[in-house]
């Protein structure tokens, strides 16, 4: 169950059988020299929505720009600071819990955006700690689930990749995009075989660290193929992941 | 030309031959007894994908939650505050400008985000007329464009929908989304068969005074035909205003 | 009823009698060769005025300073940033709607001001919407007017001035002021006659486009005489504009 | 020499003798059963203005509502947070430093201004202390003087008050303004005839405290002759406080 | 009784006998030749400390970082914006009021600071008089003391340093920090022997003005068993301040 | 070589030979029945003044308080808004730039601060990759280390409370502090002996999970002595940790 492809009263419905929802998060950044800029937002919209149509959870609209301020020396990146990045997050809580919400899933898809959507969390839960929230609502319950952690994922991803997986550019995630869009699919020819690895700091040392955009990977083995794979183990789990998180105490 | 769906050196070469962008701009909240709550994300995305798919000019992905502060008590409805939205659109500008981006046509979908749009763009031009920007950078253009607004679609819409087009929820609007996602087409019975008119202030008020939500509509005479129709006119007349707007002096 | 010529005992009596004010908001930015740089909140402050002594509605403090990036390449133009005109629209609504202020009447004389102004009405009522308002606050009503839409207004300026009314530094606005302050008028040789039109961007763009400061008017022929004629219709249509607004369901 | 009611051209031509320019500023809070809401704003304006006439000293805009919180329980009170007045008259400074102001001296008539006026002076010296100021642009030097302050006048209000001028709606301020508006003398009995002094904390603690608003004082002998002494001895003294300001190293 | 070495326990246990806490400020800034980085948070935590030690007084964590922008071309100075500090004293000040603080007693060590948390402490209090503060919760009484003005300290300081005490890098709050910290006691030739005075305004020109950091101060002549005596007399004063501010009306 | 006891002179010379500092940075909150509110502030400070003294690294002062939401239902505990936060080490990041830092090592104590901390780096990135810091300024190199991920200090904590170490008010980092502060050592009776587990959501949620504040652990085996070993420990493995930093490629 998609929420933009929803009325109103069918979320008045869904509210009636359970308080939570699925919300994909990502990021619009560079992914080497074949992975889409879109990739870390395509990721999680993919299979949240794959695990939406099994199961009728509720899957929100992906927040599709995030935190990747380190991507901006390549064209095509988009970024939010981290401050506005926290407001936006705060803001679709705040409507969110305004229907009745209680449990909010943040499934994302950029490693990228992880600090910031746990500071998020907390300038979110201290309205509450400060009892400044309104005297009405229940407080609410985020919680934030990286797509390639989901049970089982990475195994399968190291399976498919045993070498050149790498962490940013991964063989996975662009096989994951490939899956939905194989109209996107591009060959390239890389060189190093596999990129370097790093720290990372601002755009310009970025650039300078990993030329072609890529870490540690060789997204040139990526596969529709295999996306699909990927695709197919990591929304059951994701289905599983969610009825744990709504049964936790 | 999709952002999300090229890689960084496509954006690369784009750069080489254009210096604007289409960015769809919408929000998500309520469109009454049978529209989707996407419907204003929608529309501007379905109809600048198809203009970008046959001129070769590249869409940005879509910011696809807005100022909807007054549809909040309806569920699903999801909002920024004004001042967020600020803050992400001048990010998302400043990230554009960063990679020689000179135009920005903001497609929008939404009533409600116009005035903080161009608020936005004021407070981005603000950093170039106090001389804040950075010294090399390029000011940039901003322009907003309502898709129901470019030429000749109004009289279209009128046209197909001679009585109880309305201006929220229009028939029109959940038209288009029907051609987008024919398998979330609902049929649903409107009482009155027009919604009433009336001022737009807080949430509360908003349910009390429209209780399905529309305004001065009836939307159950939204097909997908009719939306095709309409995203064909749309979509040809945004290559052309778009192109005018790279060209103006 | 001036408030800032009122005591508080004389705003508590008037709070029994009505729950309603007009605010008065302008700007301070270059009119041109001969207008003056309070121009746009000269206008509305002595339209008020007059429908204030008139009828003893109440009028508020002046919002002197507005939005005016554009006109920051002209010597004395005073801008507020966007984020920072909605704080303090914000802080003034907060303080009226704690005295039991239920309406609030924007009386406007800048264009530039519009959209900046509607955000922070949506950033006003989004805390009613979230239900983040005091629990025991009625929701407040704000309402935007623009002097020269006041019914019957526009007709008579275009009487007044059938060419070169404009859009900036118009005829009749500087009119306005020339009435109020008698002895600022000022008399400039203007070439070309009528001042060009063209599209708003940054500071610097609007100078290179408007070198004197207009758009598309010509003010050379603005007399107190003729400001007076506004005054006297403008204060007279505000006094029922005003009673409708406080009417309105 | 009013920047209001100037044209750009002067301004220009101003700025071409000097880089100084007087920025009145207040409150718009109650000022006890016979002051004047504005009296805050309107001592420091008429006080400035007559200086400017004399002296050919610019005179910007009033910056007539500031921080008042503690005041709010009294109708027609409004006040912005701190934080807002520390952006605004950034915002201010920006603008007129824009034009080649150097030296901006903000002439205050309101003591619950004089932390936050600071506090905005260190957020804008901050710019260039982090070298964040925009290379080409000279420091701006800010100045904060109180009306009540400058020299001979303490004794001149001690003189004409010996008795009950107090420190809040004082015998001299309601004088001051009752000599700029004489219709809106009001005649109020008052007890107990000198009002109470103590701590002031939030609004409802005040109204506790002070009843009627005053502290300390009995304005019931401001006249509107008194007030013309204060205008004459300030404006006079005002002129040469600039001028050392101006001056100094 | 230190905050940072108590548990919670032991607060809890407190705040069954007092509702009043003493929170030092301070700031990391230049203070001349031989004064420490640290001066101006040193000089209230030590004197708190001794008075909590003495009395049973709840004494705070210091706040150690303040409002410096004018002694950043120093090394070493760190600064935080007023915005920042604002922020940061308010939520200091939220989360004792959250446990039953009432009365918090901000205990300064730097002039730099004075206006900031004046500010601040409007910033706070308008939660209140605005009606937004939490419906259950107590108004937070917040009182401001500089540690040289205590009752007889600015005597003994004066009877101590007859000549030379100076406004910044005083020779008394040397020797306060000389007597906290024996083994930073640092030997410096000074020339001039009495630094310079004059205006405060942004760093280069407060390092152009001053060129060692002093002003107006002979500090050479610090000696720790001097600042032990300040230390003994300000810490006895201190308790009967606070004591009065708890018993204040 | 501490900052705070440091001269500037001092610190000039400093930056002739190093370019980098460790900055403590923690929190004050409560730490279960035995363990002091200032736990996570003080461990890093201890830590890294001994590892300064050994070494003569600069050690910048502490950051003392941060994000600490989920305390808040325990007295004593002081918390910063994640946005404070991120504002905060903003502005003490830039105050070091300004000076020639560039690499900055912030050595936390706290996990809660963990996610704001990297937030708060790409915020400052973020200046950089945007090209809006100022023309000739490096970029600064920000770091972050926990001191219990120091190289052995995680296994010998675990050899020194094979059980009961914990996750929060963990046996380790209260005897760190009674090493540091022996007269604050508490002898406390805890029931559950070890205690529980769970999530960390908002502080009233927190205290229901958590009764007395711990989470795993059992505090009572905390002593002085094992304190001592574990500083002596960290403090030698943090100067190499920081030693690869400024080494680093």
């Amino acid at each position: 169950m998609q929420l933009h492809q929803s009325s109103w009263p069918e979320i008045d419905a869904y509210l009636q059988r359970s308080k939570g929802i699925i919300v994909p998060i990502g990021s619009t950044e560079q992914h080497g020299p074949n992975g889409l800029l879109g990739t870390d937002a395509i990721c999680p919209e993919v299979i949240a929505r794959r695990a939406g149509d099994a199961s009728g959870i509720l899957i929100g609209p992906t927040f599709n720009v995030g935190q990747a301020q380190h991507h901006l020396a390549f064209p095509g990146t988009i970024s939010l600071r981290p401050s506005t990045m926290i407001a936006a997050i705060y803001d679709w809580t705040a409507s969110l819990t305004r229907h009745g919400f209680e449990r909010i899933y943040w499934f994302n898809g950029h490693g990228g955006n992880i600090a910031t959507i746990n500071a998020a969390f907390s300038e979110i839960y201290g309205d509450w700690s400060l009892k400044r929230a309104g005297a009405n609502t229940q407080p609410v319950r985020c919680f934030l689930r990286n797509w390639w952690e989901l049970g089982g994922v990475g195994d399968l991803c190291r399976q498919l990749f045993p070498v050149g997986e790498g962490s940013h550019a991964t063989a996975s995630e662009v096989s994951v995009t490939y899956a939905a869009y194989p109209d996107a699919v591009k060959q390239v020819e890389m060189t190093p075989k596999i990129a370097p690895n790093g720290p990372i700091l601002d755009a310009d040392d970025y650039r300078r660290r990993f030329p072609d955009g890529r870490i540690g990977s060789d997204p040139s083995q990526a596969t529709a193929e295999k996306g699909e794979k990927i695709i197919a183990a990591a929304s059951k789990a994701l289905v599983g992941d969610f009825e744990r998180f709504l049964a936790a105490n």
